[in-house]
């Protein structure tokens, strides 16, 4: 299985610790060695780093470990390769451009022999069954909201995006988040967590390697965060479970809007599939 | 003034050489402190690097110059901020996907208060009149070529890019380079230089920091590349300057198609403006 990461955070904060520890399965604590991506809104624009190097021994990975870059919103994602070879037109986060908004994707799952008929102005660059399914999803926001009409509501968007997100999930497992730059979208079809981290920041023990950090003196007391990932990132925090078919829409480190589609189900994991 | 720097390979090629020398134009031997990016094509994939600190000190344009990254096509720019402010969003090169592929865009020169009608899928997300210039040229293409008829010809795309390119260059200086990965375009306003490169390559010495480096043992003798920039690079190869109003496609390291629109006029450079 690939694997994503994410955090939604109200003043801009580095991820350089969260990162440090998901790039670990990359390669070394878990079997996604097959490329890696981060995104990084900073003020209107996006920042996007991709390498088809195992995260674990990319020498990107490395600078992005080492670098503090700060961001409201951050997304990464480890790639098992299922559907596509590794090179960097299959690694995650997609981009794409939607209302002058940079639009950011990764997905955790398989869409098995699932292609959603692309007639819009968004198609695949790479081979991957994910990348298509983000090509629809834009093609049918554009859709649902033409240019000539105002700019939705990030509600309106949840919502349309949350019944896309079930219909696609009827195909196989599709656990996502996506992103504009002012709010985090997160559907989760099979395994997805999350965890909200606010005042008082506790001593947090990643879990893929050897390294606690005392957040409190790196965070202001009005600081707050939510983070979504495939798995637990730290071993000593309350990270949830969210439930096959919950939608969630995130903005500034906190939930603003939550759906749940109970007709959606989790695929079992083909063996060698994610 | 921006600068620009873009290089076809026949073979994929490093260019840490060459920007090691170009980044030094970032704030240290030319006053573009004001953020860069480059652009490497890789197989069907295309990596995008911005930062908005200054080139000759950024640690991400260090990771660049130390890092050999492969690509038949790749695509440099400084910034000196004339319209937009200095910004992750407003850093070119620019992106957008078309028909499955990843183009990329620089810009040197100024369009003052020239902004073409968006009325396609194309819109900025930065404040540039590039980036505006991009979406206007990549909407024209996609209406010039709808998805439904059969993809162009590059010959088909670089006559209509030339001739897109003619009428944006009536408002301002519009030096560019432009690529989808298979072609690199190049427009010439007001100034830009061209070298071709085969074997015998040289000992080429950089114009912007003291380094010499024979070329020889770093290339096959099959190798060639052609390398388009706002000045020239090296002190002791045979830069040439592309006359206002030219058009070039280039493929694999060769020129495939070049063309000349006598009416195009240079802008004079105002104070302040690039």
């Amino acid at each position: 299985m690939c694997q994503l990461f994410s955090m939604s955070s109200q003043a801009a904060a580095t991820i350089t610790f969260s990162f440090t520890g998901f790039s670990e399965r990359g390669g070394r604590t878990a079997d996604h060695p097959d490329g890696w991506g981060i995104a990084f809104y900073e003020g209107a624009g996006c920042r996007v780093f991709h390498d088809d190097q195992p995260a674990c021994s990319s020498t990107l990975a490395t600078y992005i470990r080492t670098t503090p870059i700060k961001s409201n919103i951050a997304i990464a994602h480890v790639r098992k390769a299922t559907q596509g070879p590794t090179a960097v037109a299959n690694c995650h986060p997609f981009q794409r451009e939607w209302r002058g908004q940079p639009w950011v994707f990764a997905h955790n799952g398989d869409l098995r022999d699932w292609r959603a008929p692309l007639s819009g102005p968004y198609h695949p660059v790479g081979t991957t069954d994910s990348e298509h399914a983000f090509c629809w999803l834009m093609q049918e926001l554009n859709a649902r909201f033409p240019m000539h009409l105002p700019t939705p509501s990030f509600e309106e968007m949840a919502t349309h995006l949350s019944t896309l997100a079930a219909e696609i999930a009827t195909h196989g497992n599709f656990n996502f988040v996506l992103s504009n730059g002012d709010t985090l979208f997160a559907h989760c079809s099979s395994t997805l967590y999350m965890l909200a981290r606010s005042y008082p920041f506790p001593v947090a023990t990643l879990k893929d390697c050897d390294l606690r950090v005392d957040l409190g003196p790196l965070n202001a007391t009005t600081d707050k965060m939510v983070f979504i990932a495939t798995e637990p990132l730290t071993t000593n925090e309350s990270w949830t479970a969210l439930r096959t078919g919950e939608f969630l829409a995130i903005q500034g480190g906190a939930i603003r809007m939550r759906t749940h589609h109970p007709q959606t189900k989790a695929f079992p994991v083909a063996c060698g599939l994610s």
